[in-house]
């Protein structure tokens, strides 16, 4: 191959994602696609109208490159009451192109090379990369999987405390997590803080895109309010994954001046602004949000109804799934629901040089015509095994594709 | 200060940028913004009305990751007809958040640590901390500046082919060029077509933003289309700056395939993909700006007519503008004029610690009300003396903002 060519070297371990793979599948096979997170339903109508609101009113150019006044102070609103503190929306606000980008610019930020970034496992598969690209290395702490017939996801903190030493430089939580659905509880998220107490120099991502979608009365819960980790923390949400608009490409971090002016610094360089028209619309929205909605007292908790719903008709669709025979793990928050795979269903073809939940993704896309992901994608190299029974399918498709699936997989 | 605060080595150099120093300068001094180059104009209706349908077709979630196939489609149609090659939408396009993060992306995707990348310089500021968050080592040749009455920039292909070595893996070029509206001939391109043959293992990273603004009937020339480029070659190309829409943030590359793939690689771990809801806006655009508009044959007549009035408007006022006593360069294309200042008027106090050119847009802006940007920002560290009495002043402002500025500077 003639040299220039060769893609960088910091790229080249990373130029496959399950996305650029199970997307495509799941349009040739004319598959039902559970699998890519982003909602198969139309966005609030709200929504539409806060985006032609906010172009009529001439919002299309550069924005101020940390993000539009108008989110920001929106931002500052919103967040402030959450966190009890008020919230500089000058100083400790960055909008960046979502979470993805908000997260790639923060390991801009932290990382240099040689540097350890502790996360834990599963972990949303931007994550590793991401890390890596900067020359900072991915440290991963496995959660321990619930046993059959239990919905429960535990952290060994001991091992968490042991991933940690002079060279940790970043730790990385998810809460509600992708793609286990797993709601860190205020006791857990406790014993974490007192550990990164100990860790005066560890900056902290946390990643929260999901922060409404909590089920059963579960309280959604920030570490950056813990002990003093405002300051050194980033917290990331997601006007995507709020308002039903991951095409807008929009979130932002919150947290303490100095951790969000190295997201910032790195955005001015990456992207130098975020989209204006969309930030204008999202900060109208963020006000409407906080108004009745379609019988329920404000937005979210209609949206959490509606993911509540679905939660139940996946998980009685998955139980009764008899072609596939899966195992699915009911989960406490966020926008999917994993099941263990049952490899002796599989067709034989499928299982060459792969792992049972690339197969088993492969094999209901092509032959069953329903698409999920496959979880190894969320583990590091060395932790693959133990992700490689477990399948991840989206909350957030419309009721009608369900009663496909179910039709389907029964 | 504790080790969390520091900023990762990568950025440690690139804290300062003069976009925000002299925007929020501007603001703060209600001074008129010639400075940033975004219009100060509305952007077309046509484009609203194109974001609007986007938005009511429901074109809200995430796209393909590579671009939002109809935009890729239109793309290819557009791009096809100039370069007048068959460009498969597919595999030869990447939509990104602007230019900036294609640049971004192409960089992360093509240079290795130590790699020398070579660049023109003045050249966009960003290319600078692009290439040296990536380990790349920016190589710049200076054009030489017209001599006092001339208005032509020149290369010194001499020195252009002494730059090339064996570590040389990135070629980058602007044309038309920002800050100094050089359009780079037939000849010239030719010309460095030929170095670049003798180079096979560079690639080539071609900043065409401006590739409709050209003045005087000169010819805007793509350097993909010479020799055996086009494989290794990427154009990048911007919707916010042909549209009036620079908040949409939505640019694209053209190029051979696996080149474009180093793009499309790295986007996909850097945002994922572009807004939607603006990609299928430009997508409708494209089609809608061949058309007949405002009594010219097309959209692109009828904008090249607006910044050629433009020109006139500004050189003569900055001919006439007795309080600065500025000696402007024509530009050839693009959206600026550059001028050479006269540190003799500059209040002293603004001298102090600083070159000609940070203490002229200083002066300019707090003193007299009006805002330029510094052209010293535009070069490396080495060279910046070859920027220091050279101011930008943006055309793409409105008609209004060009009177005051007459007012406020004879």
């Amino acid at each position: 191959m003639e040299a220039w060519k060769l893609i960088s070297k910091k790229l080249e371990p990373f130029q496959y994602t399950v996305w650029t793979e199970f997307t495509p599948l799941a349009i040739k096979y004319n598959a039902v696609n559970l699998g890519q997170g982003f909602p198969a339903f139309k966005c609030p109508e709200f929504a539409k109208q806060a985006l032609i609101d906010a172009t009529n009113s001439d919002e299309n150019q550069y924005s101020r490159s940390q993000g539009y006044l108008p989110l920001c102070q929106e931002l500052a609103r919103v967040y402030s009451s959450k966190y009890n503190r008020e919230i500089n929306p000058l100083t400790e606000i960055a909008v960046t192109i979502g979470a993805s980008e908000g997260i790639m610019c923060a390991l801009l930020g932290m990382v240099n090379p040689g540097d350890e970034v502790v996360m834990i496992e599963p972990c949303f598969d931007l994550y590793i990369p991401q890390t890596a690209i900067f020359g900072g290395i991915p440290v991963g702490v496995p959660l321990t999987p619930p046993t059959p017939g239990e919905n429960q996801w535990t952290l060994d903190f001991d091992r968490l405390e042991a991933a940690f030493n002079e060279r940790t430089r970043v730790f990385m939580i998810n809460t509600p997590h992708n793609p286990i659905g797993k709601v860190f509880t205020r006791q857990e998220i406790e014993k974490i803080a007192e550990i990164l107490e100990k860790w005066p120099n560890v900056c902290i991502i946390s990643d929260e895109v999901y922060e409404y979608i909590t089920y059963d009365g579960r309280e959604h819960i920030s570490i950056a309010n813990f002990g003093n980790l405002w300051d050194r923390t980033v917290v990331f949400g997601s006007a995507g994954k709020i308002f039903s608009v991951t095409g807008w490409k929009t979130g932002w971090a919150i947290g303490g001046a100095d951790a969000i002016k190295k997201i910032t610094t790195a955005h001015m360089w990456n992207t130098y602004c975020s989209n204006t028209v969309a930030q204008g619309a999202i900060a109208r929205m963020l006000r409407i949000a906080d108004e009745p909605y379609i019988g329920f007292p404000n937005y979210y908790e209609w949206m959490k109804n509606e993911y509540t719903r679905k939660r139940e008709i996946l998980h009685n669709l998955l139980k009764n799934a008899t072609k596939i025979g899966v195992d699915p793990i009911i989960p406490e928050g966020g926008y999917f629901m994993c099941a263990r795979v049952n490899p002796s269903l599989i067709e034989s073809s499928y299982l060459e040089n792969t792992t049972y939940d690339f197969a088993f993704c492969r094999w209901m896309t092509e032959k069953l015509g329903v698409c999920a992901i496959p979880c190894s994608a969320f583990y590091l190299d060395h932790h693959k095994q133990d992700g490689e029974n477990l399948v991840r399918f989206a909350l957030c498709k419309d009721y009608k594709d369900y009663e496909a699936a179910e039709k389907l997989l029964s």
